[in-house]
């Protein structure tokens, strides 16, 4: 433990060292200088246990190597893992992260902008659902997934190949009728394409589907009448559900298993996302799998390195199919 | 959008509103000054969109409204969960939250603890692993499940409680011969204290009890070993097993049914930590659930408002048993 005494400035470094203060920050900030003069600076910082002031230092540079976080919450397996990557990407380059779990609240979300241009964050990653979301040209921000426009660079996974993927190895499976199932944002968002790409494949195959759309905020139970009305005879219509969630598609087993209906000799689901038990174990059902660690690396990419003036206004990374028991293969 | 001028500075908004710098000041800590005047600031304020620079800010205060927070990961539910709750909690108090997921990296715990002094937060509550960790006293430190010594606040759930509860419960629902699995910590934490808990309820109760402890990084196979070995005649030695988290218990299910054992007709399971499928869901195991919002809200208190002068050493609190399936009730 350091004792509680005031902490060292750069003068008491440059005294210890016996150099001039110019030395000293030169060495702090990685500006080559003679080589004895660098190690005293060293050795004057490590006896000192000399601590730059980040604070300071923020003020002089503008630069204050933080990136905020905006996630609507932790508790989703998907957006925690997100997190989990974007902290990694960040961590690699020495960056630290804000985190904001703003729990949907669209005040709340516009609030932590806010909060995030005092702290001036060298960046902003969101995952926002707020549609009137206001955001400063002074703050660079990329945005996951919902897509605010071509001033405002947006990352995803290839949402419309995933959809596609889905319904094509349904139909490899053998399945002959098929369903889409949405809960979902009438934002303009990427994983709508989700729906775009089942359906293309569907009509490429000749396959017919039929689809289940419900907004946010509707309940489930809304998708347990639907499948209730295509059960006959103990039957149901379809032999193959593409779910736009893995949330939903494990609800959907439940819900199809408690009717007598066999998953997935009866019916065959593919969900979307790739969430895995307690993070790292089996995949929850058969999935189409996001590039989380891909889709963080090119967010802190693009807010860091590269820039966002140049940036293209959507990147779809590409996504693959994980096989998790409720498919044929 | 905002355009990208110049920012505004507190004597742009005192020149704006036709008052002395010092009352623009005062506004702005939330210092009463008259009505009339609190209102020309704030219409100041908002006319030139002043933001507060909180870097300088924190130059002046010595304070950063900022708290670091370290755990391993945010791919475990656990971890995940356990951020969220400290998230809202931060913010319900206008504090912002730096997170950092170490990865079980002694070396990277040990340079974040640098970066937040460096930071200048106003505190760290973290989850470590490390046996080494350096903390300099001027950082408020509250630490969660792991014990470091009587000058370190520590904050967990009644673990010893839940063994307790745990054994309890099995032996209240028929269990004659039970079993404690545990892959965990050397250090001295309080997860640890599971194992005491259902001891001294196994004795109390005269119930006889085999325990199976393992090491972190021992893979998960030396339990299916151990399962085995109490394997006679598709008959397992045991009735009960108490599984130090629900990831363990978890896997021990699938082992159990893929050896014809059937769960919970022949051998009932309960874990530790009231995991949930996609967060909100049903839970995985009958389980002992964490408190997590109210750790949250204990650790953030701690930091933010009673200060870590008077705080107790170890602060445990209460947990409950939910029934998920894997017991008879």
């Amino acid at each position: 433990m350091a004792e509680t005494t005031s902490a060292p400035t750069m003068k008491d470094v440059a005294r210890e060292a016996g150099v001039a203060l110019g030395t000293v920050s030169k060495v702090m900030n990685g500006i080559p200088v003679g080589e004895s003069y660098r190690v005293r600076v060293e050795e004057a910082v490590a006896k000192l246990n000399y601590r730059v002031n980040s604070y300071a230092k923020g003020l002089k540079t503008n630069r204050t190597y933080t990136v905020a976080v905006l996630v609507p919450n932790l508790v989703s397996p998907f957006f925690a893992k997100l997190v989990n990557c974007l902290n990694r990407s960040l961590s690699a380059r020495k960056h630290r992260m804000l985190l904001f779990a703003t729990d949907y609240d669209p005040a709340q979300e516009q609030e932590y902008v806010i909060l995030a241009e005092q702290q001036k964050v060298d960046g902003i990653i969101c995952l926002s659902y707020n549609p009137a979301l206001k955001v400063s040209e002074s703050v660079p921000l990329v945005s996951i997934d919902r897509y605010f426009g071509a001033q405002i660079p947006c990352v995803s996974s290839d949402n419309y190949g995933g959809g596609r993927l889905a319904a094509e190895k349904l139909i490899e499976n053998g399945c002959r009728n098929l369903a889409f199932m949405r809960i979902g944002s009438k934002l303009t968002n990427e994983p709508n394409k989700r729906k775009d790409g089942f359906i293309s494949a569907c009509e490429a195959l000749n396959v017919p589907y039929t689809l289940k759309m419900v907004d946010d905020f509707t309940p489930y139970s809304a998708f347990e009448e639907f499948l209730r009305e295509h059960l006959r005879g103990g039957k149901l219509d379809f032999d193959g559900i593409f779910c736009v969630t893995d949330a939903l598609a494990y609800q959907t087993v439940r819900s199809l298993r408690s009717m007598g209906v066999r998953v997935p000799e009866d019916v065959q689901i593919i969900g979307f996302d790739g969430t895995q038990y307690f993070g790292d174990q089996d995949y929850f059902c058969s999935t189409i799998v996001q590039p989380l660690p891909e889709i963080a690396e090119t967010c802190v990419d693009m807010i860091l390195e590269k820039g966002l003036s140049k940036a293209p206004s959507l990147v779809c990374l590409p996504v693959m199919y994980a096989y998790g028991g409720t498919t044929k293969a």
